[in-house]
């Protein structure tokens, strides 16, 4: 029997979310249920919360920055013992079939695509999946990830569930590394955490941002300096000298300052996708010094859990900020200001407070 | 003392080429003075000479697909004697200190900037250096290149120089081999040979274009077939299917279309600069399969050689259509139609002639 779950929803594009009760499926052979502690709060939430990308299907629970304990394991499941602490990202589930999802990528499925954490087709109970905006959540244990940070910890480990894989897919693809000069553009949530990765993979990185304000941050987070990159003349210190530039930035923007500061043959790797385009990157910027501007998406669960053991490692979490789930609008109304440092995250314990 | 040589040049952007005679260094202890046999005309001639780039410095003696015979060599040269047939493609000159001149990729050179074979700085002479549409040439031997093509085939040995240079080098820097799926965007001058070198190197061709009438010249080149760009179907049959795109054509056009028959990791490399951009890519169709767009500029001269070594090993030629100096405007007329299959290649003997 499918159990009762209470979350939070968006019942359309103009309304606040609030309260919603709904239902999980019970954990079926290779399931994991897991009692939400915290759940980040990213971006992609709001604008689908918000209808501004197609397709969002209502009532809309978000959140796929996960962290809880496992109460019940399916009698196949293997990795998770009840009382572990597990993570649950962007993806539920794949085809398992294809080139992708044999080479451990499945968020680049090509048989059904991978199915988002919310808003996707629900495999099991039909309709679409709800997200990590509730009290618990059912997955399949290949979608699950080992948490092994303190738990004084995990608040912050939650957004490296989608913020953090994002940012470290991308810097791992391109073989980040010592001696490597690595930019990130824009300090948000995405941003703060690629500062983090690229340090402790031993690059020297430099922040690009239009705020001078976050300079000190920037160093504090782990970067040599931040580049305004409103200002000509700073911007100019630093032609073609970048191995790899991270662009965070979803706003459309101009690429070619940027790609105008890697070296020949370095690429600029984009994970935010504009809601308009970006006016067009510049072909001579690219010829004359062999570079590339490429994309990439999260990355796989292997990775994720690559990446989770990498941040605990070296001692990495997000910077949050703890919300309640009833400040969740008001939170969604400080992010479209970027009034954040950097992530805020959702004790869960507020709901059953309510 | 400097020698007199005869070519032909524009002396305004709007002048028609006609003779003009200038002066040659006499060749210095590293150099090579060639009687030159063969030129091909690339679009990059018609370009400059009409002033449709920045920079035309007039008068404009185009030229860099060069073949001859060498007439006279410095007493530091050691490649080339006498009577060798020499070639010499985009480059006589870079700094040859910096990062890129020292990989052997002069053409990304980092400090001057790699010595054009025409309008570039004269680092000897001063004023600017003049081009292959000319009876002789002196260069720098570290800049000629070692022709061991039949005699009888030098004249389709010429577009090699920059044409086969322009598409090998990318082809080889991205990997493509055996068990590949490449395109060829484009079926002119650069396009047939991409073709002919992709197939030498193992991998399944396709060419596309707007023109189905080239399918069968796509196959006698070696392409597996030819897809129409605008036949949306045809298309949509090859979706995320390519390794690898290599996109030779300069007017602006879609990119999405080709970006989205990439497989995941796959990538388009641009050879063509559009005088006005193209329409900006979609940052989608590169974060949801990790591709990428890079541009690719000619090739070094370690690689012109490997190049040309490689395509007298697969019996690689360029397909031409012989012009006589006096015909070049007529045969520019005709390349701004496309109406070349698919290289002018002028006799330098018609220039004596003349």
């Amino acid at each position: 029997m499918p159990s009762t779950t209470h979350g939070y929803a968006a019942k359309s594009s103009t309304a606040p979310l609030a309260p919603f009760s709904f239902e999980r499926r019970d954990p079926g052979a290779k399931d994991v249920a897991i009692a939400i502690l915290f759940c980040g709060v990213c971006h992609s939430d709001l604008h689908t919360a918000h209808g501004e990308w197609e397709g969002t299907l209502y009532p809309c629970v978000p959140g796929h920055e996960i962290v809880g304990r496992v109460t019940a394991v399916g009698a196949d499941v293997s990795k998770f013992q009840v009382g572990d602490i597990a993570g649950v990202g962007c993806m539920v589930d794949s085809c398992g079939q294809c080139a992708s999802c044999a080479d451990g990528e499945e968020q680049y499925c090509e048989g059904t695509g991978f199915v988002g954490t919310y808003n996707g087709p629900d495999p099991v109970l039909g309709g679409h999946t709800f997200g990590g905006y509730s009290d618990h959540i059912v997955v399949d244990e290949g979608f699950c990830l080992k948490v092994t940070h303190h738990e004084r910890d995990l608040a912050a480990v939650a957004p490296l569930l989608c913020a953090g894989i994002t940012t470290y897919s991308p810097l791992r693809h391109w073989k980040v590394g010592p001696g490597q000069k690595v930019g990130i553009v824009g300090l948000g949530g995405l941003g703060h955490m690629g500062v983090k990765i690229a340090a402790a993979m031993g690059a020297e990185v430099y922040v690009f941002s239009t705020s001078p304000g976050k300079r000190e941050d920037a160093r504090r987070l782990g970067a040599r300096d931040l580049i305004v990159s409103r200002d000509e003349a700073e911007m100019a210190a630093h032609a073609n000298s970048f191995d790899f530039i991270l662009n965070t930035v979803a706003a459309p923007h101009d690429l070619d300052p940027f790609v105008n500061l890697l070296k020949r043959d370095g690429t600029m790797t984009l994970v935010g996708v504009p809601a308009e385009p970006h006016p067009s990157p510049s072909v001579g910027g690219l010829v004359f010094r062999r570079r590339a501007i490429a994309g990439s998406l999260i990355g796989g669960i292997a990775e994720t859990q690559e990446m989770l053991d990498f941040c605990n490692q070296h001692g990495l979490t997000a910077d949050i900020e703890m919300i309640r789930m009833d400040e969740i609008n008001t939170a969604y109304d400080r992010m479209v200001k970027s009034d954040v440092k950097y992530r805020f995250v959702i004790d869960m314990q507020s709901l059953q407070a309510a």
